[in-house]
């Protein structure tokens, strides 16, 4: 059987994780890493990995099936997104949420032209937790959805601290808050802002000498990112840091709660939950599945750009429709 | 807008639940419940609900857009699935595991002819389960999936019990071992048998002078069904068994713990869970849902039979693709 060959475009934590994920797929196998460094800067995590130039992919068309594009969302994505799209299969995890409409569109243009298939904003949010919204809105209409996240790092609040004066590294943790979820989990449908859901907790090392009570007032102040959040802040070393913060967990939950029956007298609570050791990792995992499903719906002579929403939960398996239905229906 | 014109055959708890489930759909309207029972003699839940016979349905093909079909899986639905798929569109929920592939094979054969969809083993288990099932496997496949069932009735338990001389009545709950749980939520991949898993917790009401030693002993070593569990029985009367025993709560989880890392060193931990007041109630919902998809596969010229898994999520949802990108993912 021919394996799926897979490019990785762009080696940071989320493509070392695909090229771990490959590892565990036995119909895949990685064709090479394109990175914009020098190629010999980078250290692949196996060391029969190829490393090559980003701009030596477009002669490589016909020796990779599907690109999986691991850069950001701010800065790589809305470039390379379109480019590859135009020459390759491709899975990307775009994730800035009010800018995918627009993204879709510019995606979908280019891989309409090129005859290829473009799975965006793959992952888990945007990704399972969005299916996970779909469906159980679909089966119970009459009810509200709630996503929680963490407990886990929220790069754009960590990076919020570090701009301020005096400090020198931070990691802030997005925390669920237990008492909202017991309350969505009992079926009362409270109406919750997402700052009572959560709790931001935040470490910070400070420069000698900086003046730890008001670097602690701008975070708790500071508008949008923590003003209106119960926040917690800790100040601790560069050591402890390294030691005790340098992991990435993630984790969160989707609950919908329903109410069927004929005067609305019985509750349905739906909960899809991750808890994950590695963000990047899991990630990584659910590109690399999705990387076989928009290689399939190529081979069957489809184009365009896609979302998790139209891609059916066989195409994610290397398993037949047969061993599927007798195996795990 | 053009409404979804669904007809319900057979009308139990399930088709009940149905016919509930649509008053939620905007985009659906019910044509009528098919009965094999005199139709004057089915009490529907809306008195606008129209009741006719069973053979009365051929004669309906151009107003119906959809059958459900919610008989049940030992004797209504192997016949009925593939003579209905002649007819009509079809949604089911056929759960005999070991026979899904044969009734798939001959669903099949009906629809391609018909040129109908039909979506066969739609509900919870087989259903969203599967799909968590094979979703889970496909990102994690280096992995174990572990299924639980309950706090829930099991009707062939219950049905069990009550062959037993000198049993009047009888409920079994099928009950998942928390002890069990927690161990597969830590990611410590356990072995665990089905008996492990879960606990049987009886209840029976016994005839006027029956041995009650008698009857336990029957229950608890019975093979297959009781002699390999931990299984409780508690003697009720009939009025209890009335007041504390006729409602229809089920659920369950779907937990898959996998490994990722160059040395498996993170573990990831996804779970589906489910906690329903009615179980009967919430598969309807979850057919309704399966019963616009396969309208629209039909509308675009899809033909044959279908399981959960060949099912985009966007086809489960009235919203727009546009809609749902901007909304929900």
């Amino acid at each position: 059987m021919q394996k799926i060959r897979i490019g990785i475009v762009g080696y940071g934590n989320l493509g070392r994780g695909v090229e771990l994920a490959l590892a565990k797929c036995p119909d895949m196998e990685l064709a090479g890493i394109f990175t914009r460094r020098p190629p010999e800067s980078v250290k692949p995590a196996f060391s029969q990995t190829k490393v090559l130039h980003i701009d030596d992919a477009a002669g490589m068309k016909d020796l990779i099936d599907v690109m999986i594009l691991c850069g950001g969302s701010a800065k790589d994505l809305p470039e390379q997104g379109p480019y590859f799209a135009k020459l390759f299969n491709t899975v990307d995890s775009f994730d800035t949420h009010a800018k995918i409409p627009e993204y879709y569109k510019k995606v979908n243009e280019s891989a309409r032209q090129s005859g290829k298939i473009s799975i965006i904003s793959v992952g888990w949010d945007p990704g399972l937790f969005s299916i996970n919204r779909l469906m159980t809105e679909a089966i119970l209409p009459d009810g509200q959805t709630y996503t929680f996240w963490g407990k886990g790092v929220s790069q754009g609040h960590s990076d919020a601290i570090r701009r301020i004066e005096g400090v020198k590294d931070a990691k802030q943790y997005t925390i669920p808050i237990e008492e909202a979820v017991e309350k969505v989990r009992s079926g009362s449908n409270p109406r919750l802002t997402t700052r009572e859901k959560h709790l931001r907790d935040c470490y910070v090392v400070a420069e000698e000498g900086a003046d730890k009570e008001r670097i602690e007032r701008e975070i708790k102040t500071m508008p949008n990112y923590f003003a209106d959040y119960e926040t917690r802040v800790t100040f601790i070393t560069e050591e402890e840091m390294k030691r005790d913060h340098s992991a990435m967990p993630h984790g969160g939950f989707v609950i919908r709660s329903g109410k069927t029956g004929n005067n609305e007298e019985n509750t349905s609570i739906i909960e899809f939950s991750l808890k994950l050791d590695s963000n990047p990792e899991f990630t990584a995992s659910v590109l690399a599945a999705y990387a076989r499903a928009a290689w399939r719906l190529n081979q069957e002579g489809g184009s365009g750009a896609r979302t998790v929403f139209d891609i059916p939960p066989a195409y994610l398996s290397p398993k037949s429709g047969e061993e599927l239905r007798s195996e795990l229906l």
